[in-house]
């Protein structure tokens, strides 16, 4: 009777008992259905050979035991992982998550997983760059700022790397033309008679803000117009505000305030009616860059350039999963026109 | 003079060739420095026993090929990835991005990793659950809804979860108080003498949004106000100005608007500043939720609750991490009070 009041309390549940505290492997499985842990494996590997009855009985023991097949192990016999480090500055996600947002989804509809490394500064991937090898990830995005150095990094890994609204030799990119929008922005200011511009500029280390700083003081220089007033602010809101306020505190009388992102616009905007009795484009004209959700608020209306964000990082998805599967692909740069946006904010004649 | 010639074009990179075209693994680094493939794992394990000379000669040799211990591959070893899954929904990422970042940098800072999972929608859980327990993570934080049944997988794989600003019986979760939040912004509004009230409230598959929405009733019941016109809207500026309209053209005549959230408060404010003609707060009240950036901005100053994001952040990872390094640790809910901030968008006496 003890005999077969154990076997009674033992028998339900004999594996799960066994495992307790700890995750089912496929060694639990083998053991429940009395196989060998390869054939288990073989099970669950795509185009292995079983015998039919086998793979039936495995199937079973896995789903009652509740198990999984690790992706992790099957990444590493496989060589593929399906994971992708996206590397993004917290200040791109802050100010502009809809970035991070359409990596994420698309990567996902391709059964990719993304990694995550959020960096503090644009200049601070060095920090990351040994884990991301680490994870023998099958490629990454990058949305911060890399050196020649560390590009060339990638490539001695055998990581195929695509930059993000940035560009550097020998590695493929996806940008919005940041040149040819300020071009038309500044250009249409010109012809619409603007003459003193102020120029509140992106931090130095981002690329992506000097890009635009260097086009419109060329598009200004152009047309004449020499070492416009400049200030330099991190692309946040308060940035902006902080902005025109050291362009008015300096001297300077504007009828232009061109901003490298369009939450500097707006906390310029906001800065100019609040605090200076400014209303743009009224008394003055506020144009930003970015399209961003908040520039198109009805209290702002910002005249800018919108990113066309959805095929910049559709291109970025589909240029990196071309050659996750084929390395030998030549590094290309594929640079999107961004739309221009009238809005509210600048008197464009 | 062939056989020299061969191996003189050979010697200086012997491995870096057999390996060209894929990564360099332990088994390429035991055969240049002419040890066993254990070897080389011990040389990267914790603790592990290996001859000084040994360990020496396989980390210069691990230094010249570019040879990085795989992560993955430890982590199998151990039972320790150090991969945190991150589930959170895109409208929170959008909205409310700081959560995504503040929750990074604190994983990263205790050298955990996110696998990151973005939901098209709350309730979209199931599609990645699968993907989440195969990737072997440690642990994982949750901001989106998960089934009392969902929670139950958790406890069945063995992960440690910790839901983010919503609660599950048996799970560990953090929160901001949403009941005491709006308890104190509606109290707040009718002793001021507002008394004709409209809701705009979130999603139905948002539990964030649906616990504001049962506190704002529940406290206007008290007062004797039952059934208050309300609308929903997904926490997006564009519904909440749509959401003041409905409740316009539904006939309403209001003194006081309560949002769910800070952006739908922002579009209540334009909608009713822009479409209307009504001041907040000189014509009609609006308070919103969250304490979100835009909400702080010279041109709504919306009166909100804002969320302790920082202290709420490193409650879930320090909470998780406990978890992870003692599973038997028991289920913990810790709700944070919110902050009130007056603002400029409700009068308050």
């Amino acid at each position: 009777m003890t005999g077969a009041y154990r076997t009674k309390e033992a028998a339900p549940q004999p594996v799960r008992h066994a495992v307790r505290g700890r995750r089912i492997t496929s060694y639990d499985v083998a053991r429940a259905a009395g196989v060998s842990q390869s054939a288990v494996s073989r099970c669950f590997a795509a185009g292995a050979s079983v015998a039919p009855a086998t793979r039936q009985l495995v199937l079973k023991v896995a789903h009652e035991l509740g198990y999984r097949p690790n992706a992790l192990a099957q990444g590493l016999i496989s060589g593929r992982t399906n994971l992708v480090a996206v590397l993004i500055s917290s200040l791109t996600n802050l100010y502009y998550p809809e970035v991070l947002a359409e990596l994420t989804h698309r990567l996902t509809a391709r059964n990719m997983r993304v990694l995550l490394f959020a960096l503090n500064a644009e200049s601070d991937v060095d920090a990351v760059l040994d884990q991301v090898f680490r994870h023998s990830v099958d490629g990454v995005i990058c949305a911060a700022r890399l050196s020649d150095k560390q590009v060339r990094l990638f490539n001695d890994h055998r990581v195929p790397l695509v930059l993000y609204n940035r560009a550097a030799p020998s590695a493929s990119s996806v940008s919005c033309d940041s040149a040819a929008g300020e071009h038309e922005l500044v250009g249409k200011l010109l012809a619409a008679g603007h003459r003193r511009f102020g120029l509140i500029a992106g931090p130095e280390d981002s690329s992506v803000g000097e890009d635009r700083r260097r086009a419109v003081l060329e598009c200004l220089a152009q047309a004449g117009i020499a070492d416009p007033p400049m200030v330099r602010g991190d692309f946040s809101y308060e940035s902006g505000a902080r902005g025109l306020r050291r362009l008015i505190e300096q001297g300077g009388s504007f009828d232009a305030i061109v901003c490298v992102s369009d939450l500097m616009a707006i906390g310029a905007i906001d800065a100019g009616r609040h605090e200076f009795g400014l209303r743009a484009p009224e008394d003055i004209s506020v144009v930003g860059f970015d399209g961003s959700g908040p520039a198109t608020w009805a209290s702002y209306q910002v005249t800018s350039i919108r990113q066309p964000v959805r095929r910049i990082t559709e291109a970025a998805v589909s240029m990196l999963t071309d050659r996750i599967d084929d390395p030998t692909l030549p590094a290309e740069r594929r640079l999107f026109s961004g739309e221009f946006i009238a809005g509210a904010s600048a008197r464009l004649k």
